[in-house]
């Protein structure tokens, strides 16, 4: 398995997702802005793992803010947190382990080192809860496929996207490991290409046979090629169950219920945010109209000054959905029922360090 | 209005649409093997120009033949439309024009050069009757568009697409030129960016908004943009009203009947193949994989030798089709019936000459 996130000792250490798949760049990160900048630039990407980059940097910052009070890192510990949350914005994972890393603060340490250490050992939870949790999600998930099946997928999934075998990429995975003979149509994922570039170079990785189409093939695919499941991760799922998710999922739940093709999201309980009642709810990021006119920065498509629209995420409506992959197993419709056993204050946008 | 296609008196004067939209090159073309190439290569694209073409293209070839009996050069003339019909297997356009001037061959000219220079004149009958084709859809599909209307379309279907005003875009240009404020979501169109790079382009000159989505956006702008109306154009259409457009029409059509957004195809008879009894027998040009994984060979956005499937065009069965625009005015389901009026002989792919 690749890491593309991890601990050094005294920096994060990433995989420059930014250069793949021609180069595999490692990049050390000692300073939260740094991280603020890595998040936001995409050179981590992933709903989960922005979570364990986003604690990681907030360690970072503690570390270099010099305060020595309890109260004072615990004040500074929420800016930082609001600071770190505004890299990306649809991603509730990011929020939510910053949150949770800050609710875990105790006075009871003695020196304020100690507290300020404290926060690497709750970041260091956090990855080590991500990996578990991604293994968990393979495991339930790997159920739904056979041998010989065929399976599309959308966007990043995998060890790219997560600080373990990933979610969606990671039930491929643990199916490939179980022996089980499959095969993936994987969607190049415009604007930034994250199919073509991510998941073909990590289903090489794996020895597991990729075919990649533009996104508009997706559709075709399904009718022309015997597609058996669609399987895409998440950003952020509301107590209904719709699901925000790399822009083109939505129109892939479209396509898949046209052609009867069962749709599935896999996700740590993380993304879930059961504040929200709905996907309405889902703040939406849009993103720099370059990324449309000028692929990767370079190669500008269409003329000067192009109107764009460039929403990074859509949401799914859950009525499109036929499971929703966890580490606690597959919940299925009607997902307000199946979600009530979760502890809801577990699982909610706290929006408190906000300042 | 963009003349993208013209005769020079001595060569075929085409805008070199590879190079669009960074720079407006005119080529010339004065041999039947630089026509081909440049059909094949997608310097001239859409269905309807690609007839135009493809008879200056025979027209080329013949007169380079130095053939001087009538019978000869009628062989001669079908061998060569056999050939150029290999360039694109798709569009019936090209084929339709090919059949259409060979079938004018007339023994009645006196003298070869006479009997050579016939075919040009038909060439050149063929070019006057698209650019008439154009204005006649633009006025019957412009009776859909109303004043404050969103649109989305997709590829490219204008001046670049055909002798004239072209046919999704000619109702968009015929309903601006009758002061309808209109505004247009244009798909990128991968693999090609026909979308990004001609149709973004045309709009502009013809003062028209535009706005530019990546393919898998277009199922959430259907949702939150507002989309009165989606409007393609057609590469061949069958006698049940299936529809073989450029690949990601399919996708769309699913998306819009998802939404209840009324989806037309615009195309002259031209595009019919009446002979066909549905979608299924339209053959669906596979291109080079090459198009997917470097971006116009240029930016490779992948894996070394990633797996693909790259199929051009996808097939729209008929049931997802509101109505069919043509010069004779717009056709609506029952298609089949609607049809039924039709010249089933003139609108039929002849065969025979694929030698």
């Amino acid at each position: 398995m690749i890491k593309s996130i991890d601990w050094t000792g005294n920096s994060l250490k990433i995989i420059d997702q930014t250069e793949l798949p021609a180069r595999l760049i490692y990049k050390e990160l000692h300073h939260i802005e740094e991280v603020f900048e890595a998040i936001q630039k995409l050179r981590v990407r992933g709903a989960p793992a922005l979570g364990v980059a986003g604690v990681f940097g907030l360690y970072l910052g503690l570390k270099d803010s010099g305060f020595r009070e309890g109260e004072e890192i615990l004040l500074r510990a929420k800016e930082l947190a609001a600071y770190l949350s505004k890299a990306r914005p649809t991603a509730v994972n990011l929020q939510w382990a910053l949150h949770s890393v800050i609710n875990k603060f105790s006075h009871s340490e003695k020196t304020a080192d100690q507290r300020i250490e404290a926060f690497l050992r709750a970041a260091q939870d956090i990855q080590r809860d991500d990996q578990e949790r991604c293994d968990r999600i393979g495991r339930h998930g790997a159920s739904l496929l056979e041998d010989g099946m065929t399976v599309l997928t959308h966007c990043n999934t995998g060890s790219l996207a997560t600080a373990g075998i990933g979610t969606a990429f990671g039930i491929l995975y643990t199916a490939h490991q179980q022996g089980k003979n499959i095969q993936v149509f994987v969607d190049e994922t415009r604007p930034l290409l994250q199919g073509a570039r991510l998941t073909m170079w990590e289903l090489k990785q794996a020895g597991i046979p990729g075919i990649l189409i533009s996104d508009n093939m997706a559709a075709y695919a399904m009718l022309k090629k015997n597609i058996d499941l669609v399987i895409v991760g998440a950003d952020r799922i509301a107590s209904n169950g719709d699901v925000a998710n790399k822009i083109g999922t939505y129109s892939l739940a479209i396509a898949a219920r046209y052609h009867d093709i069962p749709f599935y999201v896999a996700a740590p309980l993380s993304t879930f945010d059961l504040s929200l009642p709905s996907g309405d709810f889902i703040p939406i990021e849009e993103r720099d109209p370059e990324e449309i006119t000028r692929i990767w920065q370079k190669l500008s498509i269409t003329v000067e000054d192009a109107s764009c629209w460039n929403p990074a995420f859509d949401i799914t409506p859950a009525h499109l959905i036929h499971g929703i992959v966890t580490e606690e197993g597959i919940f299925t419709p009607p997902f307000e029922k199946s979600f009530q056993n979760l502890n809801k204050h577990n699982y909610q946008n706290q929006e408190e360090y906000h300042l």
